[in-house]
């Protein structure tokens, strides 16, 4: 076998066995293989195409390129949640503590951010003290003493991707669903969770723009879960608009909080309940989803999810007294209100475009070098559907930098007015 | 312009412009664009092609990546003729002097072969003396004296051409029409030539297994010829069996001097008169084909040809004495008859594989650093078409090594025998 005859194949449109995807991560991974046969073959890929089969024989090759974390010694199902990304997404901070408050075990590693706004590592790193740095046995602990931990990923977890990803985003070949997925899942499987579930964004601010290809990259994620026996659930979601009101750092964990607490946006609340509801479900705590909606909203309602929340900040080192004063646990040096010029009904809120807006403000990083401004970001006052009156305030951007008429314009340039009357689209268009 | 926007353009199927193939390949010849990045272009070439514009962009950006041969001082029409290669393929040696006798100007830069036999300069280098490395004034000048040199290419001949074949070799992208004809006509064209005539070979010893294959690779040629002004000729000729009887570099020399002199294979005869009849009339020496072919036989039966040969090899220092006794020059250390165990007519020659048991038995390179035994080869005794008797001598076998069972097995097995009465196809199937 050659990596030669390996690519011929795939560009001659042929089935790769599991010896042969195997024979080609591994060669990536111990650096026989040069970067530019690889990148040949990812173009063939992406133009050829990969069978279910393929795909799950890709994800299984690279999960095993680096470590793989053995959770056996937590008691109970563990669940995991991904999501594709969107702007404004906050739900790991939320859905996590409702979970795990209803007794399923949560251990996640997360990521960081770049580009948009911060990851949720960034997220909880705006919370003073907050340590994404436990060891296996402390984070083991955690988790069986509290149900949940959230932690950085160890610096060897598939190492394939790391090289498989860096080269895809030199070479055009990022966009193909068999390379989206078995990445994610790869990810996923090597972080030890039993069961996962899925939450693919479509739309304007999500990389998968309709719905359609958002379904085709949900169904071969759950396949692969088949294939390689976890149980796994995918939501379509719709990313037009951001999630909930804030984008940003420590104003996203300001609205987990207030969610936490029953006052945050209905439709993110619902979006997190509906989540929590499957996890329950997968996690075997309750017999069906409907079922697990219910025990997720009562853990919400009753206060126990954000006692969850609480115990679990804290327990990684989190000064959790900063949450007594939201106010001044988002303060930003410089903030400037945002109206506009003309009236109308809000028709679309740019999500994407908001995202941007954020990083320039100093919420994202836009290499992997830049540091994060916590404090920066933009809360939304109006939503798709409201009314909004000259020089009403649309949104409010945060800063410790001065904020120019750019950034202002910008904002506005996000807000699209029209006479004509509609409703905020629902979050969730399916689950599968 | 960035190389990763040039790179998903043609992943999704658009045409380049030739600012953006000359941004890569200049980028190539730089080595500001990666290898990986080049790879994954080649294979979206591959697999979306290329249209004709942008192949002959393609062959441009790569003649100027390079020393450009000026021939300008050079009194008449400089033709050169190029073989997509094959096994036993001694064309360049019978037809230069035919040409040049008949008074067009033969400069030629050639290569050497890797794989099968060896390329015109190791047949021409098992002449003692024969010097392939002229400077650019003696060249010019002998081709000025008597109208014919045939020199190696400089070491930086269309350099993008080196990089890409490197690449191509190792990451299953050898095989393209776009690629494979801006490879051949930019040397061409980086020669100096104003005419070419091609010689496309198909057939199971040739790179194109189809006719048709061959013929759109040849259409591509005489395309970019009239893109980038110069005129093309291809002949599209059988390489099922091996050209003429003779395969080896000093074997093949005595089968062209035996051509010269009237009394070689009548078929690899008439592919020369014919090929040299078509650059006479490009050279405008004659107003025709049919003139030129006329012209070209006269210059052969008259002797005048092979009386040019001998003055270009002592020219260019090869001792033309040798040539007195060729029994001698011929001459190998070993020596083995190939005879068959059955009877009957002689339905098919494998070329390819009598190329490969010549390699083995030292005329050809399995890698570059391979040193060549001028003296191996195999001498053909039957032709397609002949009736065998058990015990016939169908083929001899040399070589300055033992010649071992391996290799009459071999050989054996590339004459396939049957019943049918057949005839030897024509060489030449079609010209455009």
């Amino acid at each position: 076998m050659t990596i030669v005859e390996i690519i011929e194949k795939k560009r001659d449109s042929k089935e790769l066995t599991q010896a042969e995807i195997k024979f080609w991560i591994e060669g990536v991974t111990d650096g026989s293989i040069k970067e530019y046969q690889t990148s040949a073959l990812l173009m063939a890929i992406v133009l050829n195409g990969m069978s279910v089969d393929e795909t799950a024989y890709l994800t299984d090759a690279m999960l095993h390129s680096g470590d793989v974390i053995d959770l056996s010694s937590i008691v109970g199902k563990k669940v995991d949640k991904h999501s594709t990304g969107g702007v404004g997404d906050k739900t790991t901070i939320i859905l996590s503590p409702i979970v795990a408050a209803a007794g399923a075990k949560v251990a996640k590693m997360s990521g960081r951010g770049l580009g948009h706004t911060g990851g949720t590592l960034d997220k909880l790193e705006s919370i003073p003290g907050y340590n994404i740095e436990l060891t296996q046995d402390e984070f083991i602990k955690q988790v069986n003493d509290i149900n949940v931990a959230v932690v950085g990923q160890t610096g060897n977890l598939v190492y394939a991707d790391k090289v498989l990803y860096g080269l895809r985003d030199v070479t055009g070949t990022v966009n193909a669903v068999p390379l989206i997925a078995s990445s994610i899942m790869s990810k996923k499987l090597a972080g030890g969770a039993d069961c996962i579930l899925l939450d693919v964004k479509y739309g304007e601010g999500a990389f998968m723009k309709t719905i359609d290809d958002a379904r085709v990259l949900a169904q071969t994620m759950i396949d692969i879960g088949d294939k390689l026996g976890r149980e796994v659930n995918a939501m379509l979601s719709n990313m037009n608009q951001p999630l909930g009101n804030s984008i940003g750092n420590a104003l996203e964990v300001r609205e987990a909080i207030e969610t936490l607490n029953n006052k945050g946006p209905k439709d993110l609340e619902e979006l997190c309940v509906v989540a929590a509801g499957y996890m329950l479900a997968q996690a075997g705590l309750v017999s069906d989803k409907d079922a697990g909606y219910d025990l997720a909203l009562e853990t919400l309602r009753s206060g126990a999810a954000y006692e969850c929340f609480l115990k679990w900040i804290a327990a990684q080192g989190g000064d959790v007294t900063v949450f007594d004063d939201l106010d001044a646990f988002t303060h930003a040096a410089y903030v400037r209100e945002v109206s506009l010029e003309s009236e109308g009904i809000v028709q679309d809120l740019r999500a994407m475009e908001l995202g941007i807006v954020s990083m320039h403000l100093g919420a994202g990083r836009q290499t992997k070098e830049d540091s994060i401004d916590y404090k920066a970001g933009i809360v939304l006052r109006k939503d798709v559907g409201d009314r909004v009156q000259t020089n009403d305030v649309v949104a409010t951007l945060y800063s410790s930098n001065p904020i120019t008429d750019e950034h202002v314009k910008a904002c506005q340039e996000c807000f699209i007015l029209g006479d004509k009357e509609i409703s905020k689209p629902s979050l969730i268009a399916d689950v599968l």
